[in-house]
């Protein structure tokens, strides 16, 4: 049985994937909404838009054709973050401390359709999608000075995506960023202990709980982590320790595109909405080691709080402090169940 | 002289007081915008309004009527995040790890008038708001439940502050959040290691340098800082080692509120508009210990990026990855100081 003090009383968890804590205040729920309301467009969009720079046919800002592609395209992103063929350099004056990043950065369109999501694609549909990160995963890995490839999609306006065609990105570099340094250190720690993983170890505790799964099959769990940050943030995580997504077979691949289209169609029930939020894979570095240590999993980190036009803003304490949360995630777990 | 890659070739700051990297890409700033605009309100408001439960004499949800107050005026937090009765307990359950946290949130009005800012307030009137920090920081020091104490203001809508009212919050607790945390850690170990502050030694380098400081008097400087995160993050250090706010005399709480008057008109100046931020003080914990190795300072969070209604998205890559920002903080600089 689930202690009830943590659905009554202020209390900080602790991320294990990351060493932080989230602030957790249940009696919060009840504070009145008074400030901004984000704006919805529940409009159905057209499966093609001349102007959109992402459907099939048309041609980029920088003179580029898209092709007449009908399931899944990659291009490499226009306005690249990081860019494989700049200078490298180094600032180490007294407290001042600088490298030069270089790396390389893609856009995918998930469909070759303007006004769909995720959430209206089927399995099969979503694993063309999941086949794509593999091989970009594996094509990246191949290149010795790309040590970690980001796969990420923003969706949604109010999480800064520019273009409502269905579309992620990844963002591939010669070193770890913040957060999977942080993940890289723990599972790390974790193995060498008990030379078992991390999240695998924790999976196990959740699967016999059953208090914040959300859904599984044979290889997946969709499921609200003990100290997710966001309302509703969840997490898929594969059953087996595979280190990254290319230890998915193809019948793994349909499984884990089977978990996303049942999360991202929850979602959207939700409030009724195309349901925002920024998602993510974290996986093994592609360092050239074997990095046993890693058990990869990605995650739906959206903003929405208590209805289509009222977010969660981490803000003030949340920048300066920790992550602060009003609903806990055993009530998300229920609310989302009740959707599926 | 500035290493001038650093405005030409993507590269990552290290910021020494967290211990974590941001992404600089600067070639990235000629990326066309198509995605979300802000709204903004650029009316005036009336300097009182009777619907406001922060205006003198109204009355809050709770009952409780606002006394007649004309300059500060502090209440604790009707629907505090954190409370100081609430239960004791603690959760080791394998990989589920939670403690119990208590704590007392307050707000603190800036001034009665619902039609101001800190932009709008003279040095003698803020000295005010400083008074009142002191006077908080040291009550909450006394009481030995709290060993930190978060004093920040969430400005604007897009801030997710739901009163216009000028005002603040100060949350404080039995532990430290992870931002504190982490800051202690990295100035703990360089005060062992040169018995010097590492903010103080940071600012004599940027003090020779002149690259990055907007505004300084005989004891405050602002700056953006070397490895600033949003587009016009800046900082607020005094020039002396002090390891929180109880160290400054009134003539310099009267030079620290003239540095945020300054940087606040600044701000306001920028995109002509009321400018949305969040700040926050970080300085020692209230743990009883004499922590020689702090250095307060006062940090600005804005999210704005090119105008009124642009701000800078935090989503994907950011959530996943590191903090990543266009705009380099030397020409940030440029910028803010032009408006002076
Ligand atoms: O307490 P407020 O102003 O209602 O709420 C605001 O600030 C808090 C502290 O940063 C955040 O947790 C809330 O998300 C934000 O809306
Ligand atoms: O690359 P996009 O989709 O234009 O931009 C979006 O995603 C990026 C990566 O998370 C962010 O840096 C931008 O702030 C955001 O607007």
């Amino acid at each position: 049985m689930e202690n009830t003090d943590l659905q009554d009383y202020s209390h900080k968890r602790y991320n294990i994937l990351t060493g932080e804590w989230v602030l957790v205040s249940p009696h919060r729920a009840k504070r009145p909404w008074q400030g901004q309301n984000e704006a919805v467009n529940n409009e159905k969009r057209p499966t093609y838009d001349e102007t959109c720079y992402l459907c099939a046919g048309n041609t980029r800002i920088n003179g580029e054709v898209n092709p007449k592609y009908e399931d899944v395209f990659v291009f490499t992103n226009d306005f690249a973050a990081l860019q494989n063929d700049s200078k490298s350099f180094e600032v180490n004056d007294g407290l001042l401390v600088a490298q030069s990043e270089t790396g390389i950065c893609k856009v995918i369109c998930f469909s070759p359709d303007h006004s769909k999501s995720l959430a209206d694609m089927t399995p099969v549909e979503i694993q063309k999608v999941v086949f794509q990160w593999q091989k970009e995963y594996k094509e990246l890995a191949n290149n010795p000075a790309i040590n970690y490839v980001q796969i990420f999609e923003n969706k949604g306006a109010v999480m800064g995506c520019s273009n409502p065609h269905p579309h992620g990105q990844i963002w591939s570099q010669s070193t770890l960023p913040n957060e999977v340094d942080k993940k890289n250190i723990q599972q790390v720690n974790y193995y060498s202990k008990n030379k078992t993983s991390l999240l695998g170890d924790y999976l196990s505790q959740e699967l016999e709980k059953q208090e914040r799964i959300i859904f599984e099959n044979d290889n997946f769990v969709v499921l609200i982590p003990f100290w997710a940050v966001w309302p509703f943030e969840t997490m898929i995580v594969p059953k087996k320790h595979q280190t990254n997504i290319l230890e998915m077979d193809d019948a793994q691949a349909l499984q884990y595109a089977e978990a996303i289209a049942v999360i991202t169609k929850a979602y959207d029930k939700l409030f009724n909405t195309s349901f925002p939020y920024s998602s993510g894979i974290h996986q093994s570095p592609t360092d050239g080691n074997e990095n046993k240590h890693w058990h990869w999993h990605m995650s739906f980190y959206p903003p929405l709080l208590r209805s289509a036009t009222v977010k969660k803003f981490m803000v003030g304490y949340e920048m300066f402090g920790s992550p602060q949360r009003d609903i806990t995630a055993e009530s998300a777990v229920k609310m989302i169940k009740a959707l599926l």
